[in-house]
């Protein structure tokens, strides 16, 4: 049974994991930045190192693309991932997956494996949007959700233009996006979540990504003296705030509900120890799996919202900020990944990702699954982000498999 | 039965309320500015005018005393409030009560009426505390609740020292607080709150005074994905939070309470949409006027954040901000406030002060109580607040009656 080689796969992340540390020693790799040019410089090296083809696309995704002469014409099978990173992040996030696809590609040269498809790796353009929203811009752009032109003329939060800084660190490339169609597509991912970790499972076989329904609220209520407004006569906006968020988590709290809901942010007016808030802003993160379910739950909160007006008074209204349906991955893949698990004895688990994806994006093309590994206490996003170097060369392993699989398969 | 001059009452009201408006139009009388001085300046001249010897103390409380050759060396009886505001007030609050007082001396005076008793009026400096903090410091000094030069040294929100300013507008005297020593004292006030309004009642016999506690609230959880936690793993501090504000109002909704609970400021860290708070600081103002049940309230408030600990995985800390306890009036001087309404065939209700107030400082010298005339609609603090002519005369014919009254009792 072929396997990747561990010690390089785990190297190549900590050495990628090393570029774009700031002058406190942040790791900080925004998109299109310096910092991007020299990870992107490190990966198009170790893609070459494997006999790939460098091909970059026009919003900047980079392509590894190996082909053979027996295999060329033939719709490729791809992998990727980003390495874009917020600021003050982890060395894991989007980085395993670029490399570990790489790794695969090597591994199977080494070991003179031919397939029958060309494999190609991927590193998408602005992933986490922290520079460039909307997050996942590169992808989004290669699928043709949104127009080129109008994606490279994206402002940054910094007053620069996506286009003109992908010229600027020469990842401004001439391929239209889409130029590759694949076949298959399969992202090996940090879960960035703690499930996996707190059950002991190696390897998540990701079946679908959650439905996403932001919304900031306003509740409106009267202003009034703390001390001298008895109960009855109040109206209390940060009261029905409080109210809203306690009611969102009994929900998700109902036996056999799959959503979570946050309430992340709050603002009382006028905010003074001894006045009763007459104003409450805040936003409702919904999240299901499901369409349908996730329609249910923004019912729910707006029939909760119209209670709160005959119950205590108030009045709101409401803002979507935010609003991506759920996307279901594809069920064969889902079940290469669980074989190829099973095969290598690794423990596995079908589940859902939280977090948005590149991912997501190709599913509009092809059909796609993630895999995912453990993060330690389901830390991301921060660099205590940390992933142990077994489940990294056993989620690396597993893609090893699907690819193989992927790349014997029709189309 | 001796009236007082309703035309006079009103004009003075109006008049003083012209004093302090700033380059906005907002009504601005902030302790010991050049605002309050020309407000002091007019309400010394009524005085004047009242046939009052006027005296001021180290800390710039302003008295008018009238005696005469018969009651010189009596203990007076002495009445009064005070004219600082707020930022943007409205032209009731402590004006009523000072211009009242006068009004009660002016009219004795007009009938030839001579009293057993000297009878003084007190215009407190500070009493807002919006300048120069604690709130109501010139009635505190005078009763020996805070050493006089500790008082003076007191450094403003704008970097002033108050003693400094008081001395700059001439309302630095030379009478040590304390040196009138009253038989008892009576206070009129608006309300500030909406019960009279609300039920049409238009004198409050006011019997005692909440005691007032305020807490700052630290709750801290587990900073985690908005996406990606399941709801089983969320240690959530704004949900927390959240529960605390739905919890006290529970409290002050069972049968007979008399508690009333307000959380007035919030603050979520991070802050973000998706991300789950590990941090909410928030302030508690619990207020009810019995000491055993505010104290009850406190312990219960506590207990929960404790089952908090246990139930949602929270920790917890908290900052006593303030805390007074509840202040109980003179029984006798409460019922001298519902036989004048009665006897003036005014409607009259014993209640509850619900804000801090000066006589809460004189209750420690003197039996002590108040009248509370309607506020519309419960405004104050605020440029529409209004109490209507017709119960500011009614109000200050009360006043009128119980100094009378009292000025005919033994101390």
């Amino acid at each position: 049974m072929l396997t990747i080689n561990g010690t390089r796969l785990i190297s190549r992340i900590t050495e990628l994991g090393s570029v774009g540390l700031d002058s406190e020693g942040r790791r900080v790799r925004l998109a299109a930045s310096d910092a991007d040019r020299a990870g992107r410089d490190l990966v198009a090296s170790w893609m070459e190192d494997a006999g790939m083809r460098v091909v970059v696309d026009r919003i900047g995704n980079l392509f590894g693309i190996w082909e053979t002469e027996e295999n060329r014409g033939e719709a490729p099978v791809m992998t990727g991932s980003h390495i874009d990173s917020v600021i003050n992040a982890g060395r894991y996030d989007g980085c395993t997956g670029v490399i570990a696809g790489i790794e695969v590609v090597k591994r199977l040269q080494e070991a003179g494996v031919k397939t029958k498809r060309p494999i190609a790796v991927g590193a998408f353009t602005d992933e986490e949007g922290v520079r460039y929203q909307p997050d996942m811009l590169g992808s989004l752009t290669y699928v043709g959700g949104k127009p080129l032109e109008e994606a490279l003329a994206t402002v940054g939060t910094d007053g620069t233009v996506i286009g003109e800084e992908l010229a600027r660190i020469g990842y401004a490339g001439t391929a239209e996006p889409g130029f590759l169609r694949p076949c298959r597509f399969v992202e090996l991912h940090i879960e960035q979540g703690p499930i996996l970790d707190a059950e002991g499972v190696t390897i998540g076989a990701v079946e679908d990504l959650q439905g996403i329904s932001w919304h900031r609220l306003t509740i409106r209520g009267r202003q009034n003296h703390a001390g001298t407004t008895p109960t009855r006569l109040r109206i209390d906006a940060g009261l029905a705030a409080a109210k809203v968020n306690v009611f969102l988590r009994e929900r998700c709290s109902l036996p056999g509900s799959r959503t979570v809901a946050t309430v992340g942010t709050m603002a009382l007016s006028p905010n003074a120890v001894n006045v009763i808030p007459d104003t409450a802003v805040f936003t409702v993160d919904i999240r299901n799996p499901k369409e349908e379910q996730l329609q249910a739950e923004e019912k729910a909160l707006f029939d909760y919202l119209r209670e709160l007006e005959r119950t205590d008074g108030v009045t709101w209204s409401a803002e979507r900020l935010s609003r991506f349906a759920p996307v279901p991955f594809d069920q064969g893949i889902v079940e290469l990944v669980e074989k190829a698990a099973a095969k290598r004895g690794l423990s596995c688990r079908r589940m859902t990702s939280g977090a948005g994806q590149d991912a997501q994006m190709l599913a509009r093309l092809c059909p796609t699954a993630m895999i995912f590994v453990p993060s330690v206490s389901g830390i991301s996003h921060n660099p205590a982000e940390y992933t142990r170097d077994e489940d990294l060369i056993a989620g690396a392993n597993v893609l090893l498999d699907v690819m193989t699989e992927m790349s014997e398969t029709a189309c």
